[in-house]
């Protein structure tokens, strides 16, 4: 009986065309049957907020943080050419137009492809993100988790 | 025997510095026997334009992501100090000094040494490359075939 | 016996946040008895350097980067939201208020660690960085030192 392979993903940034590039690779690690595992920390825990607005109790700093950044993969900027909106709305047409699936639909299939979503402990601290801010089955974990899982990995990425 | 190690590059970046450090780290490997791969992604493409313009049969759109990105690895941005274009130009200059290569000679370097350069089917799409666009010798895949290089690597990065 | 699990890190980029993120997971690898390796080329050299003004020879374009290149972890700017120092200031706070550890922290805790702090000689070179501008127990070595270690390791990371 062979092992399955595994995948881990440290997602650190928050545009879009990065945090693209890593759900299109976890999906099609997933569809390869490996065990996949996404490790959300700094910008990349904004690919995971509800795109409503969520009361939580919040200190001034917290709350302009959660002000100033994007709520949630359809919000976010990209790398490169962000052009003041223009660039994502662009990068949102040509997906639609080849039929691609956008970031919140990647980020759906994942889920039910069973990737691992992770959202780091420490930096949802730091930023003051609150659990009830984020989609659902995201699970909290910290540096210990990742190591855990990445220390077995076939393919361990930094994006 | 025993087999020969494998490096793996996911190349997302189309910055100039970045772009040259994943050459230097795949010709270094390249020179260790080592069999690399680097896959080409969104503003990755860029370092494997050829330099002249390329009449291809495209939609407006793709001609406006055409003109707007770089043609070629000598046209590149900086990630840091970009500063109008100076920074590229005294990044040139020190290499030439330090009579280190500049990007074009480390993207010759790597074909001459095998390395398998990939580019991205499905980015190609979106940004509305053609083929004819790159250089010679350059393979068009997809994140599959990536995923089966990347999956036995010893050393996979994501750049 | 079973041999210790290896940690390698290319330190490429020179934004706190980033800088941090490597350094939180070199340093949680460290606990878990990895032997570790961050390998600083680019921007990533501008975290070890010290912060006083070190007289070194200097050519002029060498001066010229020298005194635009941020001198140490504490004056690192942020990848996001950097605002003209605003961001880095509140990212500071936060660190404060929340008990962790500030970079310049993080980076002892590292060397007490043993963990290997390696600064990449050609990239040194190319921006006209001294070893006597570095902190102390900095190791230089080339980019075939950094493969000698990835190609064994369990987690290889671009950062």
């Amino acid at each position: 009986m062979t092992e399955r392979k595994k995948t881990t993903i440290v997602l650190f940034s928050g545009d879009y065309d990065k945090v693209m590039a890593a759900y299109i690779i976890a999906n099609g690690a997933a569809a390869y049957d490996h065990e996949v595992t996404i490790f959300h920390t700094f910008w990349g825990l904004n690919a995971l907020r509800k795109d409503e607005d969520i009361i939580a109790d919040k200190s001034f700093i917290e709350k302009m943080f959660g002000k100033m950044m994007p709520r949630g993969a359809n919000k976010l900027g990209l790398s490169k050419m962000h052009m003041a909106g223009i660039g994502p709305k662009m990068i949102k047409d040509v997906i639609k137009k080849h039929n691609a699936l956008p970031l919140p639909q990647l980020i759906e299939m994942a889920q039910e492809q069973d990737i691992k979503l992770v959202a780091c402990t420490m930096t949802m601290d730091l930023l003051g993100l609150k659990q009830e801010e984020l989609l659902d089955n995201v699970e909290l974990a910290g540096v210990a988790a990742y190591l855990g899982d990445a220390e077995n990995g076939n393919v361990n990425l930094f994006i």
